[in-house]
């Protein structure tokens, strides 16, 4: 089945760029920005596998504030990142204010070593950066055939329940657990209603939200995308008020900060930065892998998983839908489709790629028609 | 200031009753019924607790469920606790188709112990029954000034998004975490919009419920709350579709299926079994304790709690909101009133409780003014 899980595009607005090219591409700018090797193609390969899995705001688009925080001091190139604290089953991690996929590599790293010795890894993180999609973390646990489990928080863009403005991020929950018939069960959510990346390409394409995702300053609820993005805020998983359970949205955001932050010491709520400076972000992470060998046989575990996720797909259609999803089933369909037809990127980000490629001093490998 | 979580409530419809009284009564018709004192103690504390704190469609309302499984045969008063797999940081457990409570409670000592050994304790759990609310295992772990981690998963109730009819449970999620200044934090919600005691309590009063908590056979939205028991189903957290986010609180409630039944060899989904039988129920719970003294002083951990709630508490008031509310600071407010004024008993439930009490023999402490 071919399938992009994003709306069809205007050809004439996108570019489209083959996976290798891509991650070239991608790479060679960290390289050259004094990223080691290794880093830089984790960097990369976090950026684009959020284009190929079709979260577009957690891709590519964000190369500029990755290179600027390198460029602006912000983020380390080198950093030294040191195991703070650690037992056999869990770690401290402080990341030196590393990139946050090269930090995030390294906590994951040891959550799975642990997880293979002693059936359970457990990593906190503190002074790292905007790590990209959580989902990433979570789907590298699982190439261990391990349950990996990922939380970040962030700068804030969520107005908590009873609260005007931003004060919580849309601290993100990624579950990945392997099953026998692929693809694998990801869920990868934002504990918004949805991620700021949407009121962007809301307002890009000059359209108005949904009412109930976000608020203006007087906390109203808005249809203006960048009401919402500016001067107002996103409103958590549930909506506005507790009628529809806006206080458990908020409680799983502040779940995510508890664990990421206040357990390792990193930034809570206002206090973590930017990616691009100044001063250090100090972002928090979570992972943790879930040896399932360690509870019952790999095999037994994916076949009740493969049960579990047939069952739900066995309920009888809901008039409004075509299909029941599982949950990482779009992005995977996503995934397929753009390996072999590659991977759109807008053409406003395609500019700033190439702008990026002049600063920093590498080719840019593309035409534009623009 | 004094607080009581529930809406106010007809002083006629109502039993008032002490703490002390409801905890003997209830652990009187469990030891009656052959279970172990200290065993009946914590059930009867399970479920009392829930009615301090305000939940009473987990407290009490739920005795006869449990009685009857006793009577049926489909629980047992003395079950074979097995530890089935065992790490230095997690285990396995065969509950043996105990009290969901008794079950929980064992599993969680072994969560506590091995946090304390090692820093983290993972318990997944098998083969148990309903175990009242999510959050009191949370509160226990709690009470050793650790971060506490509770899941069940449920008899179906909720439609997940794109399917008809009652396919996984409420699910719940439960994270209790140490503050310096009370309450502490403690989340503990349904991964549906509301649970489904808020339908009887609704269809009790005559109410109608809000459109968009559920849906009918035919997958529409209904305000009839018994529709929505009966024929039709909860919506998860986000609501029906994905343009809110339903398909969050779909995925929310399949990581709680996976880690509490796909991992532990429960029942999954709609092979969960009912807790009076026939038959054993195999629910299956997932615990874990972080001991925070692993990762930082405990104190400094308290204080950065301290820290995170005050920052929440001062944002700007939304127009439509009184106060600005921390998850757990109701139900300790409710809990503190409760234990002052006593506990509000439903009539019917009162009723409920006299004939267990004819029925098991033993004495029913109180006058009944109907």
């Amino acid at each position: 089945m071919e399938f992009d899980k994003s709306e069809p595009v205007p050809p004439e607005d996108y570019l489209i760029v083959k996976y290798d090219d891509l991650m070239n591409f991608v790479k060679s700018v960290f390289i050259k920005l004094g990223v080691p090797d290794q880093d830089a193609f984790y960097v990369a390969e976090n950026l684009v596998t959020a284009d190929l899995r079709g979260i577009e705001s957690h891709g590519v688009a964000r190369l500029k504030r990755y290179t600027d925080g390198i460029i602006n001091g912000a983020v380390k190139i080198n950093p030294n990142i040191k195991v703070v604290k650690e037992g056999p089953s869990y770690a401290l991690i402080d990341g030196d204010s590393g990139l946050g996929q090269v930090v995030g590599i390294r906590a994951v790293d040891i959550a799975v070593k642990k997880a293979k010795e002693t059936g359970i890894g457990v990593v906190t993180v503190r002074m790292s950066n905007h790590y990209g999609i959580a989902g990433y973390y979570a789907l590298k646990i699982l190439e261990h055939d391990m349950i990996g489990f990922s939380l970040t928080n962030a700068r804030p863009l969520v107005a908590h329940t009873g609260a005007l403005g931003k004060w919580i991020g849309t601290n993100p929950i990624s579950l990945a657990a392997p099953t026998k018939t692929p693809p694998p069960f990801v869920l990868d959510m934002a504990t918004s209603i949805v991620p700021i990346g949407k009121m962007e390409v809301y307002s890009r394409k000059g359209k108005k939200a949904p009412l109930g995702w976000g608020i203006d300053k007087e906390g109203k609820l808005t249809d203006d995308p960048m009401v919402i993005r500016k001067e107002g805020a996103l409103l958590p998983l549930g909506g506005l008020g507790e009628l529809f359970g806006g206080h458990k949205g908020y409680g799983l955001a502040v779940m995510v900060e508890i664990l990421t932050a206040a357990l390792s010491g990193a930034a809570m709520l206002r206090d973590v930065g930017q990616t691009q400076g100044p001063g250090p972000s100090n972002v928090g992470h979570f992972f943790m892998a879930i040896n399932v060998e360690a509870f019952m046989p790999l095999e037994e575990f994916k076949e009740r998983m493969d049960y579990m996720i047939k069952t739900l797909k066995s309920a009888p259609l809901h008039p409004d839908f075509k299909r029941i999803w599982i949950h990482g089933e779009k992005s995977w369909l996503t995934t397929q489709h753009r390996m072999k037809h590659g991977i759109p990127i807008y053409k406003k980000t395609a500019q700033m790629m190439k702008e990026v490629a002049e600063q920093v001093g590498v080719e840019f490998p593309w035409e534009l028609p623009w």
